[in-house]
């Protein structure tokens, strides 16, 4: 795999990790922030997200254990055989809410110097966001325009 | 305001609660799932999230004191004025983390009954969901088709 380039860079004041900081606990999204940066060596891990490497070492084996990230082995030359952490199909269908909680650290959350990290579109390099649309083709500008309702695994209270 | 329908509903076993049992902290996703669900009164939220009265109450401090949510004063006929607790805009910024959440527990964190909270377009009640496009309208299937690229916040390592 190719070096990812994000190792090149300081992760301080990183959107993910602000926004996180403000609504919840942060190691577990540090992890997963820096799977989907393409980071996946422990090493590498340790020293992007800071976490204690015990820590780090609990909640790579928790994810390992939901499914969130599977062990595949490498080996470099000379070196013993190691083991990276790579996102599982379940893992990659999370990246919504790190899109999400990053957007709105860029937006809420990061000091003046602006993002550290900008998404585009693979095939085209325009900009990527998310957008809330519905199914009759409207999008949507906030949460104002949603109406919840029940659905089928809601129970009313007896 | 209407009473929100959803204070008739159990809350156990929710998406959104399942989704951040498995990645992370889950008091401050639980009081702000509820801000989106309409729940405002400090003894609904509690009820709803089953937070101990001093969890929430700290709970709800912080997101008063970050601007997430602010404090309404009301006072129903023959008790004491009381306050309520609403989004800010930059607590209504948060939506799509939440229905990113959301959508996910939905399908990897719930079980068989289903989804407890459906979301339908106000205008038209289509069914809502997140989706991840460029500008230049492209729509992105998953996270394999984004590319990371250093913003303006972002700074090498010397």
């Amino acid at each position: 795999m190719n070096r990812p380039w994000i190792l090149d860079y300081d992760s301080a004041n990183c959107a993910i990790g602000a926004a996180v900081t403000v609504i919840g606990e942060r190691p577990t999204f540090l992890v997963l922030r820096e799977a989907f940066n393409g980071v996946r060596r422990f090493d590498d891990l340790q020293r992007r997200t800071g976490l204690p490497r015990q820590v780090l070492s609990d909640r790579l084996a928790r994810l390992v254990r939901e499914d969130l990230l599977r062990k595949v082995p490498y080996q470099d030359s000379g070196q013993r055989r190691r083991h990276e952490y790579r996102l599982t199909s379940k893992g990659l269908d999370l990246y919504p809410v790190l899109v999400a909680l990053m957007h709105w650290g860029d937006r809420h959350a990061v000091g003046p110097a602006g993002p550290q990290v900008l998404l585009r579109h693979r095939d085209c390099a325009a900009p990527v966001h998310l957008q809330l649309t519905c199914q009759a083709g409207h999008t949507l500008e906030s949460a104002r325009e949603v109406t919840p309702i029940p659905g089928p695994g809601a129970r009313k209270i007896a």
